[in-house]
């Protein structure tokens, strides 16, 4: 095997540190995803809220890989992997042979035994869904404006977020600053503060997977903000229009779901016995057991780590440390060198509320409101001006003209490889 | 009549002008738009070819007009005009009573005969239009790139663009700038340079607005920039894959529309008989002969004036004129001055073609080649600065928290009133 071929599926935060990594060495990397963008998730909740536009958190995959020669991007769907015939079949009948597979194809939103809720309550996992959350809030605002009767009214301005995790937490935050003072002088019938904004978690606290001192400080700043948040609260029926649980119940056209996870069914197809969520559990140095050319990466794999109940969460820096990992890991493989075992360094948790107002847990440390928050907004600017290297919209556009470089390549609507394009 | 009712239908550049110019009248103005933002129309194909985003060119009607609390904004879409009555029905059966009602819904694409052609084809007029053209042209690399044959590869790697006024003369140049030199080292099995933009239009010469010498100067310019450039030739047929011009055809997937406009079919509503191009003919004071409190503006009107055949041009310097001018108009009626005649004072016209490459026609001076570039970029670059007021992507994120505004108010999918947000 002189110049290995390296299939990597996916173009998140793991697939593409991998693919970064292997750019120098002497293998021919293929990156294969359904999206042409790699997508900065963690920040897919400001484009649910209107603050921040898809481009300012996507790249083109091929752009960002572009420097290396001896790595493709193709845009395509994988419909199944073929562990012993080494092989990957697309769903246009492409068939691609691999001696290294890395599998990361992330995760979708789960909605338990209700997969009917899923129309009327989109969660944020792409571009797509990010703006089709917007819209609907929105239009939500706009449809109250018009709304005949009062009643009719106070449904529009009823937004419900289920979920009380990180991202449950952050749109609920956003929500109620958007209300309160984004769009508090447009409109004339109504008044956007009426609006209510719920956030329904199924447990007994916020942040389940932080400190309760912060879980509590969350649901201190949330209410402050005039988030009704409701904990213990399974959602029991949804259905247009309304939203109950158990006993209670809110009239709503505007559903957030930020509950539950559960991993791409491509993972279906590898034949081999699925761990809760539909991860596959790997081995320390992530590969499969029993196939050890093939890796699974990110929040489709259950990684064993003895200080997390139930493997390794399914976070961006999970992510970008296998990414980085794993490329290490075929670099000293291609050199004779032994694999090492993969150890996850926890670096700490951060959750934005508000304006000035956040929760951060670095182990001993832990922050809430305006500390926390500056470092959250540290953090993110620092990552975004490397990440989006189209930082003034104007300077941008001469940019164009200048460098012979686009911003904006995002191919966002719902596509299909067999469809052609008058056919949508 | 006290305090009269003005209604305006439309937020483009009349509507939108018109309502700016009435925020400080004693009257109650209502402006009705189905879509929740003003469009700059003439930076559309910037988009469509993703050097700009969907929210650089755009902004929300309400925001704009938030200041003046006699002005409120409807989200919706009329469905008929009463003029003696003196109201609007809308679609959801909403009717609102006018003392003085301003027509401003624009135009769409006009396929002639060929209804079919629109999904085959589509124009440049929304920003949803944009996206759509931005989606299939980014897709068509794509597909190239996974092509199976040389000839499909070909089809995938060939656009059209149909007419050659200055949308298609732009959208043609961006096209050739986009697969020179952006896309350029981003594929493996592919070339970009590969593609094969062509430019049909259908009458002797490009840009017949323009002077005769600019027109030619454009051609050479297209050409040099490797654009095809087909002017008598009249698109004859279209299937998918396929566009056919008498004799010549060209296998191709991505068509785009510049060709012909046709009055929002609202008009028709009027009962009055209506102009070529559905045009409703208004008099000098652009009202409607026999009703003098009802008006039509921008490209929805037929002004007759001796300087233009056939009536004014529907670009956006007449319409921004006559909603201004309107502005006017009321504020001297509200106060018992006469009504004053519309004339419309041409600025001059410039289109772009490529990277310092434009054509400007001011009357006597005309300009070609970079003096024209750089004299169209410091106009729009002048324009987008008081429009956007979002001209640093990063700084924009950090403003939203100290000012409370968001820059991506928009609703982009397709829209219907009826439909509830979970019946797309």
């Amino acid at each position: 095997m002189s110049r290995p071929r390296v299939v990597i599926v996916g173009g998140g935060f793991a697939g593409l540190n991998v693919a970064k990594r292997l750019g120098r060495l002497p293998a021919d990397v293929t990156l294969i995803d359904r999206a042409n963008h790699h997508v900065f998730q963690p920040l897919l909740y400001q484009v649910a809220s209107a603050a921040l536009n898809p481009a300012d958190i996507s790249k083109p995959i091929r752009s960002v890989l572009r420097r290396w020669q001896n790595v493709q991007v193709l845009l395509g769907e994988v419909d199944a992997v073929d562990l012993a015939g080494r092989a990957i079949h697309l769903t246009d009948a492409e068939v691609i042979a691999w001696d290294y597979l890395i599998l990361a194809p992330g995760s979708r939103h789960c909605y338990f035994r209700h997969p009917e809720w899923e129309a009327l309550a989109p969660g944020l996992k792409t571009l797509e869904d990010a703006v089709e959350v917007r819209r609907r809030i929105l239009l939500a605002f706009e449809r109250a404006e018009r709304a005949p009767s009062a009643e009719e009214r106070q449904r529009h301005l009823s937004f419900v977020v289920i979920g009380g995790g990180p991202t449950g937490v952050e749109v609920a935050g956003a929500l109620a600053e958007l209300k309160r003072y984004a769009l508090r002088r447009d409109f004339r019938r109504i008044d956007p503060r009426d609006a209510t904004v719920v956030l329904l978690e199924g447990g007994p606290r916020l942040l389940p997977s932080y400190p309760k001192s912060l879980s509590e400080k969350s649901g201190e700043i949330l209410r402050r903000l005039g988030v009704d948040v409701r904990t213990d609260t399974m959602v029991t029926r949804m259905v247009p229009g309304l939203v109950e649980a158990g006993d209670w119940s809110i009239p709503t056209d505007t559903v957030i779901w930020a509950a539950g996870n559960v991993t791409s069914p491509l993972l279906r197809s590898l034949g081999i016995p699925l761990y809760s969520r539909g991860r596959a559990v790997v081995g320390p140095d992530c590969s499969l057991p029993g196939h050890p050319n093939a890796f699974v990466l990110g929040d489709a794999a259950a990684f064993a780590d003895p200080r997390w109940k139930g493997g390794l969460p399914g976070v961006a820096p999970v992510a970008i440390q296998q990414g980085l990992f794993l490329g290490r890991l075929l670099r000293d493989e291609l050199a004779g060198r032994p694999r090492r075992a993969f150890r996850y360094v926890n670096k700490g948790e951060l959750a934005v509320i508000g304006r000035g107002q956040a929760v951060a847990d670095f182990g001993r440390i832990r922050l809430a409101g305006f500390p926390a928050w500056f470092t959250w907004i540290f953090v993110h600017i620092a990552y975004l001006i490397g990440f989006a290297s189209r930082v003034l919209v104007l300077f941008q556009w001469a940019w164009s003209y200048l460098t012979f470089e686009r911003g904006a390549r995002l191919i966002t609507h719902p596509w299909h490889p067999e469809t052609p394009p008058g056919d949508r």
